[in-house]
């Protein structure tokens, strides 16, 4: 007797409201299914080889390292990290949020040496501060977040970056849900190792995760007494797959889900950069006035809000989790919880990519306006 | 101007009769443009369950920890390593081609005391030479691939897991090949640690791997003294978002390509293990009697070829670059290459979950037949 049971027929189509993923444009799924080639074949490497233009183009970096890592978001911070660190390695990790805190852990884990600069969560990184520090100590490493998304913070990274210049580290963003949906100028801002996911602003499903590498780093990383003790993300043997004349097989890589970058990747460039961005920004607006219209707080300050993730504050007396239940449920609309300590305070909605549309916003506010 | 290019519409249908990935049914390529739901979605959740049961099936097993990482089959493999190594650990590899070698490689990038036991490529593992050793030293994990892909030689793991259960040493297997494609018994052969791909005989495109892990490895983990070196793969904290009344977030899984799994799995457990089994069986043995009829030879002894990689000796003065090539273009078809040591002496043509079927074998017997 079987019990074998074939789920996918009863997926309902749920607005992706939350901290990621984001609804996802039907011309992505269609490349989601494309018929899948070898990751040797030529035809796929003409593939892989427009990926990488796209991503130095949204990137905005002329990083000759720049490709799409076999993993989620978390895989490529994984990579940013394996491949510069080396046992004692001082690093610096400015912290205001999950997500900095994960940062941490993975260059901890590493044997770095950690030294973090914590921010009040909600609020942004204190640039001055960071300046103090690094008057004072020298880093292989400065790493932080730049769209905190378990707060919806905006950090100041090209201030951040302007000082990690002066100094010899590499600076090290996580651009994870910032890319796409607010200015991200890799060269500018001398940022030095940067990873994104596609599952936020980009809109294309998760599973994949874009990263850009500078010559700098290259050299750090061509430099290294140690093997990178990470035979999966190791950078110095994916490039020989990602780059150059001939081709070597190192893994397997995600057919499809690089299908389906590629489409999104086209998408977003078609739209043009800084007009998403510009859509970004007028729906969070339109988000943020329709909130406080019903009585709802922002959980950061206007000066530092992201546009893609808004978290609001629970109001007293409200049961944040079956509010999420009920846009679930009744009214098809996913939006995220608080993460770690903000856990029960604050609701976070997503407009990220396809989901920052204002019919995305008017569903939302009318579906809380029927709740609260 | 934009310089904004979208290539898949112009992607050919090929088939992928090359070492992986294989070629993958509608039905698969449907479950991948299902509608994107959160990760945390009790829909989505429910799905991850059901996967888990159907690995369960397809491994044969009753561990417990058994789910798809979010990865493509090598992220498996570091998840075997990098989860139950810690520094100066003694591990025994057995190798006998490329993806034997890898493992080393892994291995002592973690800071293993790799021990090796090598054989000739194209031949098979011998169990004497490892009793031998087991008989004189211990070790914390023994390793080795069931189905060498770069060789087509199928591994005796069940001999060679009678004699690690005799020992205190886990027993660490690469099923990336063989799985869906021929006997895999994870609790009948005493396997504590397994992983695959999906992009072989489960004919989905390549993008998660999946892994299963005994109790006696569990413990393993548990009792670790120091942090896995890898956050994105700890299955430690892996396993309380894929297990348990409340999930807690860790990654934000690739949605999309489990739906695809999900599919896969259930299209092989509803034609059944066995059935499978033997169809891999079957054609492979009608292809290999329409290569010899070419006058072609394989690499390997009757004795222990895999069904679904035949490695096809190169007949002298034939570039094999150039047969691949006109396969690929004036028929459609991909084959492998032969891998390191192997390059340039060998085609693998693969007979691999959907490829697997007569219309294949006709189709490359066809070609080759206008092509030689």
């Amino acid at each position: 007797m079987s019990t074998n049971q074939n789920l996918l027929n009863d997926v309902e189509e749920v607005l992706l409201m939350g901290p990621g993923p984001s609804s996802v444009h039907d011309s992505v799924y269609r490349a989601m299914s494309v018929s899948t080639l070898g990751h040797l074949d030529p035809y796929f490497i003409r593939i892989m080889d427009a990926v990488k233009v796209q991503l130095q183009q949204v990137f905005k970096t002329q990083n000759k390292l720049t490709l799409p890592m076999s993993g989620t978001g978390s895989a490529g911070m994984e990579t940013s990290f394996v491949n510069f660190i080396e046992k004692g390695d001082p690093v610096l990790i400015l912290i205001n949020g999950v997500f900095g805190m994960r940062q941490k852990d993975v260059a901890e884990r590493l044997g770095a040496e950690v030294d973090s600069l914590e921010f009040e969560w909600g609020t942004p990184v204190i640039v001055d501060r960071v300046k103090d520090r690094l008057d004072n100590r020298e880093y292989k490493i400065v790493s932080m977040v730049h769209a905190e998304t378990s707060t919806g913070v905006a950090n100041p990274v090209q201030e951040v970056g302007k000082l990690v210049k002066e100094s010899d580290a590499l600076f090290l963003v996580d651009a994870v849900t910032s890319l796409g949906g607010m200015m991200v100028d890799v060269d500018k801002w001398d940022i030095d190792i940067i990873y994104s996911g596609t599952q936020k602003c980009l809109s294309c499903p998760p599973g994949i995760s874009p990263v850009s590498v500078s010559k700098r780093a290259v050299e750090a990383l061509t430099s290294r007494k140690s093997k990178v003790p990470n035979w999966y993300l190791d950078l110095s043997m994916i490039v020989k797959y990602w780059e150059g004349q001939k081709r070597a097989y190192h893994h397997t890589a995600p057919i499809n889900m690089i299908y389906a970058l590629h489409q999104s990747l086209y998408n977003l460039l078609e739209e043009g950069l800084e007009p998403a961005f510009v859509r970004h920004q007028k729906n969070h607006e339109i988000l943020v006035e329709g909130l406080e219209d019903l009585g709802l707080q922002l959980f950061v300050d206007p000066s530092c809000r992201l546009p893609m993730l808004n978290a609001v504050v629970v109001p007293d007396g409200v049961y944040e989790a079956e509010v999420r239940s009920r846009l679930r449920d009744e009214f098809k609309i996913e939006i995220g919880a608080g993460l770690g300590p903000m856990a029960g305070k604050v609701w976070r909605i997503g407009l990220m990519g396809e989901t920052c549309r204002p019919e995305s916003v008017d569903r939302i506010l009318d579906a809380l306006k029927k709740i609260l």
